[in-house]
Protein backbone atom coordinates (compact mmCIF):
# COMPACT_ATOMS: atom_id res chain seq x y z
CA UNK A 1 0.00 0.00 0.00
CA UNK A 2 2.78 2.79 0.91
CA UNK A 3 4.98 1.54 -1.66
CA UNK A 4 2.07 1.89 -4.25
CA UNK A 5 1.71 5.37 -2.78
CA UNK A 6 5.48 6.37 -3.77
CA UNK A 7 5.04 4.98 -6.88
CA UNK A 8 2.73 7.69 -7.95
CA UNK A 9 4.13 10.67 -6.37
CA UNK A 10 7.24 9.75 -8.39
CA UNK A 11 5.18 9.22 -11.67
CA UNK A 12 3.62 12.70 -10.86
CA UNK A 13 6.90 14.35 -10.49
CA UNK A 14 8.11 12.55 -13.53
CA UNK A 15 5.53 13.79 -15.54
CA UNK A 16 6.12 17.43 -14.54
CA UNK A 17 9.82 17.12 -15.30
CA UNK A 18 8.59 15.70 -18.99
CA UNK A 19 6.25 18.64 -19.45
CA UNK A 20 9.24 21.25 -17.99
CA UNK A 21 11.52 19.77 -20.52
CA UNK A 22 9.38 20.54 -23.92
CA UNK A 23 8.85 24.46 -22.26
CA UNK A 24 12.75 24.39 -22.02
CA UNK A 25 12.78 23.25 -25.93
CA UNK A 26 9.72 26.07 -26.77
CA UNK A 27 12.18 29.04 -24.53
CA UNK A 28 15.03 27.41 -26.36
CA UNK A 29 13.63 27.74 -30.12
CA UNK A 30 12.48 31.47 -28.83
CA UNK A 31 16.14 32.19 -27.55
CA UNK A 32 14.63 33.01 -24.71
CA UNK A 33 16.54 32.50 -21.37
CA UNK A 34 14.33 32.00 -17.92
CA UNK A 35 14.38 32.63 -14.59
CA UNK A 36 11.80 31.18 -12.11
CA UNK A 37 11.69 33.82 -8.87
CA UNK A 38 10.83 32.13 -5.67
CA UNK A 39 10.37 34.04 -1.83
CA UNK A 40 7.78 33.64 1.11
CA UNK A 41 4.61 35.93 0.68
CA UNK A 42 5.84 39.69 0.63
CA UNK A 43 9.49 39.52 0.53
CA UNK A 44 9.65 41.78 -2.42
CA UNK A 45 9.46 39.50 -5.23
CA UNK A 46 7.59 42.10 -7.49
CA UNK A 47 9.14 45.37 -6.23
CA UNK A 48 12.88 43.71 -7.20
CA UNK A 49 11.28 42.88 -10.74
CA UNK A 50 9.90 46.60 -11.51
CA UNK A 51 13.43 47.94 -9.81
CA UNK A 52 14.97 46.44 -13.13
CA UNK A 53 11.66 46.56 -15.26
CA UNK A 54 12.05 50.21 -14.64
CA UNK A 55 16.11 50.04 -16.37
CA UNK A 56 16.41 46.91 -17.77
CA UNK A 57 20.23 45.44 -18.49
CA UNK A 58 21.57 46.71 -21.83
CA UNK A 59 20.06 45.50 -25.05
CA UNK A 60 17.89 42.58 -23.07
CA UNK A 61 14.19 42.93 -23.39
CA UNK A 62 12.34 41.78 -20.16
CA UNK A 63 8.72 40.28 -19.78
CA UNK A 64 7.42 38.51 -16.47
CA UNK A 65 5.07 35.62 -16.18
CA UNK A 66 3.36 36.60 -12.75
CA UNK A 67 1.93 33.29 -10.90
CA UNK A 68 -0.70 34.16 -8.16
CA UNK A 69 -3.69 32.40 -6.43
CA UNK A 70 -5.77 34.67 -7.63
CA UNK A 71 -6.04 38.42 -8.88
CA UNK A 72 -3.79 40.76 -10.88
CA UNK A 73 -2.17 43.07 -8.53
CA UNK A 74 1.44 42.33 -9.18
CA UNK A 75 0.98 41.72 -13.00
CA UNK A 76 -1.01 45.52 -12.82
CA UNK A 77 2.14 46.88 -10.82
CA UNK A 78 4.35 45.77 -13.93
CA UNK A 79 2.52 45.96 -17.12
CA UNK A 80 2.38 49.88 -16.14
CA UNK A 81 6.37 49.81 -16.73
CA UNK A 82 5.16 48.58 -20.04
CA UNK A 83 6.70 45.15 -20.16
CA UNK A 84 5.22 42.36 -21.37
CA UNK A 85 3.36 40.75 -18.63
CA UNK A 86 1.31 37.42 -18.30
CA UNK A 87 -0.80 36.49 -15.63
CA UNK A 88 -0.89 33.02 -14.45
CA UNK A 89 -3.40 32.26 -11.77
CA UNK A 90 -3.66 29.11 -10.07
CA UNK A 91 -6.63 28.77 -8.28
CA UNK A 92 -8.77 26.77 -10.57
CA UNK A 93 -6.56 24.17 -8.51
CA UNK A 94 -7.72 22.59 -5.32
CA UNK A 95 -8.39 25.82 -3.29
CA UNK A 96 -6.03 27.65 -4.72
CA UNK A 97 -2.37 25.64 -5.71
CA UNK A 98 0.29 27.26 -3.65
CA UNK A 99 3.25 26.69 -6.41
CA UNK A 100 3.45 26.54 -9.86
CA UNK A 101 4.12 23.36 -11.96
CA UNK A 102 5.24 23.03 -15.16
CA UNK A 103 1.77 22.38 -16.88
CA UNK A 104 0.79 25.73 -15.73
CA UNK A 105 3.35 27.33 -16.90
CA UNK A 106 3.13 25.46 -20.49
CA UNK A 107 -0.68 26.56 -20.19
CA UNK A 108 0.55 30.41 -20.38
CA UNK A 109 2.89 29.51 -23.32
CA UNK A 110 0.52 30.34 -25.89
CA UNK A 111 0.06 34.28 -24.06
CA UNK A 112 3.32 34.47 -23.98
CA UNK A 113 5.02 36.92 -26.75
CA UNK A 114 8.09 34.68 -26.65
CA UNK A 115 9.76 36.49 -29.91
CA UNK A 116 9.30 40.18 -28.22
CA UNK A 117 11.28 38.59 -24.69
CA UNK A 118 14.86 37.95 -24.75
CA UNK A 119 14.82 37.25 -20.58
CA UNK A 120 11.68 35.82 -18.93
CA UNK A 121 11.26 36.00 -14.87
CA UNK A 122 8.54 33.88 -13.91
CA UNK A 123 7.54 35.54 -10.58
CA UNK A 124 6.48 32.64 -8.74
CA UNK A 125 3.41 31.74 -5.63
CA UNK A 126 4.64 33.35 -2.44
CA UNK A 127 5.70 29.94 -0.89
CA UNK A 128 8.83 28.40 0.45
CA UNK A 129 7.84 25.00 0.15
CA UNK A 130 6.28 23.40 -2.87
CA UNK A 131 7.63 25.94 -5.39
CA UNK A 132 10.99 24.50 -4.75
CA UNK A 133 9.88 20.71 -5.96
CA UNK A 134 8.18 21.93 -9.43
CA UNK A 135 10.67 22.68 -12.90
CA UNK A 136 8.91 24.65 -15.09
CA UNK A 137 11.21 24.55 -17.65
CA UNK A 138 13.57 27.30 -16.52
CA UNK A 139 17.35 28.12 -16.81
CA UNK A 140 17.71 28.97 -13.13
CA UNK A 141 16.19 29.43 -9.70
CA UNK A 142 16.09 32.43 -7.52
CA UNK A 143 15.08 33.22 -4.56
CA UNK A 144 14.15 36.36 -2.29
CA UNK A 145 14.71 36.56 1.69
CA UNK A 146 13.63 39.15 3.48
CA UNK A 147 15.81 40.25 6.53
CA UNK A 148 12.40 41.14 8.20
CA UNK A 149 11.96 36.96 8.15
CA UNK A 150 14.54 36.11 11.02
CA UNK A 151 18.12 34.51 10.48
CA UNK A 152 16.40 31.26 10.70
CA UNK A 153 14.49 30.63 7.50
CA UNK A 154 17.91 28.66 5.83
CA UNK A 155 17.66 25.68 8.07
CA UNK A 156 13.69 26.07 8.62
CA UNK A 157 12.80 25.72 4.62
CA UNK A 158 16.22 24.22 3.23
CA UNK A 159 14.66 22.41 0.06
CA UNK A 160 14.08 26.04 -1.26
CA UNK A 161 17.75 27.28 -0.37
CA UNK A 162 19.31 24.35 -1.72
CA UNK A 163 16.89 24.60 -5.10
CA UNK A 164 18.26 28.06 -5.68
CA UNK A 165 21.10 29.48 -7.77
CA UNK A 166 21.31 33.03 -6.14
CA UNK A 167 19.83 34.16 -2.89
CA UNK A 168 18.58 37.30 -2.95
CA UNK A 169 18.03 39.19 0.78
CA UNK A 170 15.87 42.00 0.58
CA UNK A 171 14.87 44.87 2.71
CA UNK A 172 18.11 45.34 4.12
CA UNK A 173 17.61 48.74 4.77
CA UNK A 174 15.55 47.74 7.49
CA UNK A 175 18.55 45.86 8.91
CA UNK A 176 19.34 48.79 12.07
CA UNK A 177 15.58 48.63 12.77
CA UNK A 178 15.54 44.92 13.42
CA UNK A 179 17.93 42.07 15.86
CA UNK A 180 18.45 40.43 12.36
CA UNK A 181 21.87 38.96 12.84
CA UNK A 182 23.29 38.22 8.79
CA UNK A 183 26.40 36.85 9.71
CA UNK A 184 24.24 34.14 11.24
CA UNK A 185 21.83 34.11 8.36
CA UNK A 186 24.71 33.45 6.07
CA UNK A 187 26.52 31.43 7.91
CA UNK A 188 22.97 29.13 8.25
CA UNK A 189 22.84 29.73 4.08
CA UNK A 190 26.10 28.20 3.57
CA UNK A 191 25.23 25.18 5.88
CA UNK A 192 22.34 24.48 3.97
CA UNK A 193 23.56 25.21 0.28
CA UNK A 194 27.59 25.40 0.84
CA UNK A 195 28.59 28.69 -1.75
CA UNK A 196 25.58 30.01 -3.32
CA UNK A 197 25.54 33.17 -4.54
CA UNK A 198 23.69 35.80 -2.37
CA UNK A 199 23.48 39.46 -3.11
CA UNK A 200 22.38 42.31 -0.18
CA UNK A 201 20.13 44.18 -1.29
CA UNK A 202 16.80 46.61 -1.23
CA UNK A 203 14.48 47.19 -3.23
CA UNK A 204 13.32 50.18 -1.69
CA UNK A 205 16.18 52.48 -1.43
CA UNK A 206 17.96 50.73 -4.53
CA UNK A 207 20.88 49.64 -2.72
CA UNK A 208 22.47 46.66 -4.62
CA UNK A 209 19.89 46.36 -7.34
CA UNK A 210 22.77 47.25 -9.66
CA UNK A 211 24.24 43.12 -9.00
CA UNK A 212 20.59 41.73 -9.19
CA UNK A 213 20.66 43.81 -12.93
CA UNK A 214 23.82 42.23 -14.33
CA UNK A 215 23.03 38.86 -12.68
CA UNK A 216 20.02 38.93 -14.65
CA UNK A 217 21.87 40.52 -17.71
CA UNK A 218 24.35 37.33 -17.62
CA UNK A 219 21.41 35.04 -17.64
CA UNK A 220 20.39 36.15 -21.15
CA UNK A 221 23.80 36.71 -22.57
CA UNK A 222 24.63 32.96 -21.29
CA UNK A 223 21.28 31.82 -23.37
CA UNK A 224 22.26 34.37 -26.15
CA UNK A 225 25.81 32.46 -26.24
CA UNK A 226 24.50 29.03 -25.59
CA UNK A 227 21.79 29.40 -29.50
CA UNK B 1 -12.25 12.95 -16.95
CA UNK B 2 -12.80 16.04 -15.32
CA UNK B 3 -15.30 15.37 -13.17
CA UNK B 4 -13.68 11.81 -12.23
CA UNK B 5 -10.54 14.17 -10.81
CA UNK B 6 -13.45 16.38 -8.52
CA UNK B 7 -14.53 13.68 -6.70
CA UNK B 8 -11.17 12.45 -5.80
CA UNK B 9 -10.33 15.88 -4.28
CA UNK B 10 -13.89 15.87 -2.15
CA UNK B 11 -12.92 12.46 -0.70
CA UNK B 12 -9.68 13.85 0.53
CA UNK B 13 -11.04 16.90 1.99
CA UNK B 14 -13.97 14.18 3.47
CA UNK B 15 -11.43 12.01 4.33
CA UNK B 16 -9.45 15.25 6.45
CA UNK B 17 -12.77 16.44 7.87
CA UNK B 18 -13.65 13.32 9.51
CA UNK B 19 -10.01 12.66 11.04
CA UNK B 20 -10.37 16.72 12.45
CA UNK B 21 -13.56 15.64 13.98
CA UNK B 22 -12.39 13.03 15.49
CA UNK B 23 -9.26 14.94 17.10
CA UNK B 24 -12.01 17.20 18.18
CA UNK B 25 -13.45 14.24 20.05
CA UNK B 26 -9.99 13.77 21.84
CA UNK B 27 -9.60 17.32 22.44
CA UNK B 28 -12.97 17.72 23.90
CA UNK B 29 -12.85 14.70 26.30
CA UNK B 30 -9.79 16.00 27.38
CA UNK B 31 -11.70 19.70 27.92
CA UNK B 32 -8.63 21.55 25.40
CA UNK B 33 -9.75 24.62 23.90
CA UNK B 34 -7.26 24.50 20.50
CA UNK B 35 -5.62 26.99 18.10
CA UNK B 36 -4.95 26.75 14.79
CA UNK B 37 -2.09 29.72 13.98
CA UNK B 38 -1.13 30.37 10.81
CA UNK B 39 0.93 32.62 8.86
CA UNK B 40 3.84 33.29 6.15
CA UNK B 41 6.89 32.48 7.16
CA UNK B 42 8.72 34.42 9.77
CA UNK B 43 5.54 36.83 9.99
CA UNK B 44 6.13 36.26 14.20
CA UNK B 45 3.59 33.27 15.58
CA UNK B 46 7.25 31.51 17.50
CA UNK B 47 7.72 35.08 18.84
CA UNK B 48 3.87 35.81 19.61
CA UNK B 49 3.48 32.30 21.47
CA UNK B 50 6.90 33.31 23.43
CA UNK B 51 5.20 36.06 24.99
CA UNK B 52 2.56 33.97 26.14
CA UNK B 53 4.41 31.64 27.30
CA UNK B 54 6.20 33.43 29.53
CA UNK B 55 3.36 35.01 30.90
CA UNK B 56 0.02 32.74 30.32
CA UNK B 57 -3.42 33.80 30.23
CA UNK B 58 -4.52 33.62 34.52
CA UNK B 59 -5.43 29.40 35.36
CA UNK B 60 -4.61 28.01 31.58
CA UNK B 61 -2.48 25.62 31.06
CA UNK B 62 -0.59 26.02 28.08
CA UNK B 63 0.44 23.42 25.33
CA UNK B 64 1.91 24.07 21.48
CA UNK B 65 2.07 21.67 18.84
CA UNK B 66 5.13 22.86 16.84
CA UNK B 67 4.72 22.12 12.84
CA UNK B 68 7.52 22.41 10.74
CA UNK B 69 8.65 21.33 7.65
CA UNK B 70 11.97 19.78 9.50
CA UNK B 71 14.03 20.80 12.20
CA UNK B 72 12.70 21.58 16.03
CA UNK B 73 14.45 25.75 15.99
CA UNK B 74 10.94 26.61 17.32
CA UNK B 75 10.22 23.66 19.93
CA UNK B 76 13.07 24.49 21.22
CA UNK B 77 12.72 28.21 21.57
CA UNK B 78 9.16 27.80 23.32
CA UNK B 79 10.85 24.32 25.44
CA UNK B 80 12.98 26.59 26.89
CA UNK B 81 9.84 28.73 28.72
CA UNK B 82 8.88 25.45 30.66
CA UNK B 83 5.76 24.63 28.68
CA UNK B 84 4.93 21.80 26.68
CA UNK B 85 6.02 21.49 23.12
CA UNK B 86 5.14 18.39 20.69
CA UNK B 87 7.49 18.81 17.49
CA UNK B 88 5.55 17.55 14.74
CA UNK B 89 7.49 17.35 11.30
CA UNK B 90 6.51 17.12 7.58
CA UNK B 91 9.20 16.26 6.05
CA UNK B 92 8.50 12.55 5.36
CA UNK B 93 5.72 14.00 3.04
CA UNK B 94 6.04 14.92 -0.72
CA UNK B 95 9.00 16.37 -0.30
CA UNK B 96 7.95 18.29 2.90
CA UNK B 97 4.76 18.73 3.53
CA UNK B 98 3.69 22.75 3.24
CA UNK B 99 0.79 22.41 5.49
CA UNK B 100 -0.64 20.07 8.70
CA UNK B 101 -3.42 17.94 8.07
CA UNK B 102 -5.57 16.32 10.57
CA UNK B 103 -4.35 12.96 9.97
CA UNK B 104 -0.83 14.74 10.64
CA UNK B 105 -2.10 16.19 13.78
CA UNK B 106 -3.66 13.00 15.19
CA UNK B 107 -0.21 10.80 14.25
CA UNK B 108 1.03 13.45 17.30
CA UNK B 109 -2.19 13.05 19.83
CA UNK B 110 -0.30 10.42 22.08
CA UNK B 111 2.96 12.33 22.34
CA UNK B 112 0.82 15.81 23.61
CA UNK B 113 -0.18 15.81 27.06
CA UNK B 114 -3.56 16.66 27.10
CA UNK B 115 -4.49 16.08 30.75
CA UNK B 116 -1.73 18.79 31.84
CA UNK B 117 -2.51 21.48 28.80
CA UNK B 118 -6.07 24.04 28.85
CA UNK B 119 -5.30 25.26 26.09
CA UNK B 120 -3.60 23.95 23.10
CA UNK B 121 -1.89 26.58 20.50
CA UNK B 122 -0.71 24.28 17.06
CA UNK B 123 1.58 26.22 15.08
CA UNK B 124 1.01 25.40 11.67
CA UNK B 125 3.89 25.30 8.29
CA UNK B 126 4.74 28.84 7.60
CA UNK B 127 2.67 29.19 4.52
CA UNK B 128 -0.66 31.65 3.19
CA UNK B 129 -2.24 29.19 0.90
CA UNK B 130 -2.70 25.56 1.92
CA UNK B 131 -2.62 25.41 5.63
CA UNK B 132 -6.42 27.44 5.07
CA UNK B 133 -7.99 24.45 3.48
CA UNK B 134 -7.28 21.85 6.44
CA UNK B 135 -9.03 21.50 9.25
CA UNK B 136 -7.06 19.95 12.06
CA UNK B 137 -9.90 19.65 14.95
CA UNK B 138 -9.33 23.36 16.24
CA UNK B 139 -12.01 25.60 17.82
CA UNK B 140 -10.55 28.66 16.08
CA UNK B 141 -8.07 29.77 13.89
CA UNK B 142 -5.87 32.80 13.81
CA UNK B 143 -3.56 33.99 11.40
CA UNK B 144 -0.61 36.47 11.87
CA UNK B 145 0.45 39.00 9.02
CA UNK B 146 3.87 40.94 9.57
CA UNK B 147 3.29 44.89 8.38
CA UNK B 148 6.55 44.24 6.56
CA UNK B 149 4.61 41.99 4.07
CA UNK B 150 2.99 44.90 2.31
CA UNK B 151 -0.99 45.74 2.48
CA UNK B 152 -2.21 43.77 -0.49
CA UNK B 153 -1.85 40.51 1.14
CA UNK B 154 -5.78 40.27 1.90
CA UNK B 155 -6.37 40.12 -1.44
CA UNK B 156 -3.84 37.79 -2.54
CA UNK B 157 -4.28 35.51 -0.06
CA UNK B 158 -8.29 35.61 0.41
CA UNK B 159 -9.06 32.35 1.86
CA UNK B 160 -6.30 32.77 4.38
CA UNK B 161 -7.68 35.65 5.79
CA UNK B 162 -11.30 34.24 5.37
CA UNK B 163 -10.41 31.41 7.19
CA UNK B 164 -9.36 32.87 10.70
CA UNK B 165 -11.00 34.33 13.53
CA UNK B 166 -9.05 36.69 14.39
CA UNK B 167 -5.89 38.60 12.66
CA UNK B 168 -2.68 39.37 14.36
CA UNK B 169 -1.51 42.20 12.12
CA UNK B 170 2.50 41.85 14.02
CA UNK B 171 5.91 43.73 13.92
CA UNK B 172 4.01 47.51 14.30
CA UNK B 173 7.05 48.70 15.47
CA UNK B 174 8.13 48.90 12.33
CA UNK B 175 5.49 51.03 10.89
CA UNK B 176 7.28 54.28 10.95
CA UNK B 177 10.21 52.95 8.98
CA UNK B 178 7.65 51.26 6.00
CA UNK B 179 5.64 52.67 3.10
CA UNK B 180 2.99 50.62 4.79
CA UNK B 181 -0.35 51.74 4.70
CA UNK B 182 -2.53 50.73 8.09
CA UNK B 183 -5.82 51.86 6.78
CA UNK B 184 -5.55 50.08 3.10
CA UNK B 185 -4.50 46.83 4.62
CA UNK B 186 -7.34 47.12 6.99
CA UNK B 187 -10.17 48.04 4.16
CA UNK B 188 -8.67 45.30 2.07
CA UNK B 189 -8.63 43.06 5.14
CA UNK B 190 -12.90 44.22 5.53
CA UNK B 191 -13.87 43.25 1.91
CA UNK B 192 -12.27 39.80 2.33
CA UNK B 193 -13.80 39.34 5.68
CA UNK B 194 -16.02 41.65 6.60
CA UNK B 195 -16.13 42.57 10.39
CA UNK B 196 -13.17 40.09 11.64
CA UNK B 197 -11.47 40.52 14.31
CA UNK B 198 -7.83 41.89 14.42
CA UNK B 199 -5.09 43.08 16.78
CA UNK B 200 -2.35 45.58 16.15
CA UNK B 201 1.04 44.26 18.36
CA UNK B 202 4.39 43.69 18.62
CA UNK B 203 6.12 40.48 19.59
CA UNK B 204 9.20 42.46 19.90
CA UNK B 205 7.85 45.70 22.18
CA UNK B 206 5.50 43.78 23.43
CA UNK B 207 2.66 46.21 22.48
CA UNK B 208 -0.51 44.67 22.15
CA UNK B 209 0.79 41.83 23.41
CA UNK B 210 -2.23 41.68 26.47
CA UNK B 211 -5.27 41.66 24.16
CA UNK B 212 -3.77 38.62 22.13
CA UNK B 213 -3.36 37.04 25.88
CA UNK B 214 -6.94 37.86 26.94
CA UNK B 215 -7.62 36.18 23.61
CA UNK B 216 -6.54 33.19 24.26
CA UNK B 217 -7.74 33.06 27.87
CA UNK B 218 -11.07 33.63 26.42
CA UNK B 219 -10.94 30.77 23.97
CA UNK B 220 -9.52 28.07 26.73
CA UNK B 221 -12.78 29.88 28.97
CA UNK B 222 -14.95 28.98 26.10
CA UNK B 223 -14.28 25.58 26.00
CA UNK B 224 -14.36 25.40 29.88
CA UNK B 225 -17.58 26.97 30.18
CA UNK B 226 -19.04 24.23 26.92
CA UNK B 227 -17.40 21.21 28.81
Amino acid sequence: MHRTKIRIVEDALDANNTIARANREDFDRHHVAVVNLMSAPGAGKTSLLERVAADPPEGVRLGVLEGDVQGSLDADRLASLHIPVTQLNTDPGFGGECHLDANMVRSALPALPLDDVDLLVIENVGNLVCPAEFRVGEDVRAMVCSVTEGEDKPLKYPLMFRACELVLVNKIDLLEHLEFDLDRFLYYLDQVHPGVEHMLLSARTGDGVEAWRDWLGSVAHRQRVAA
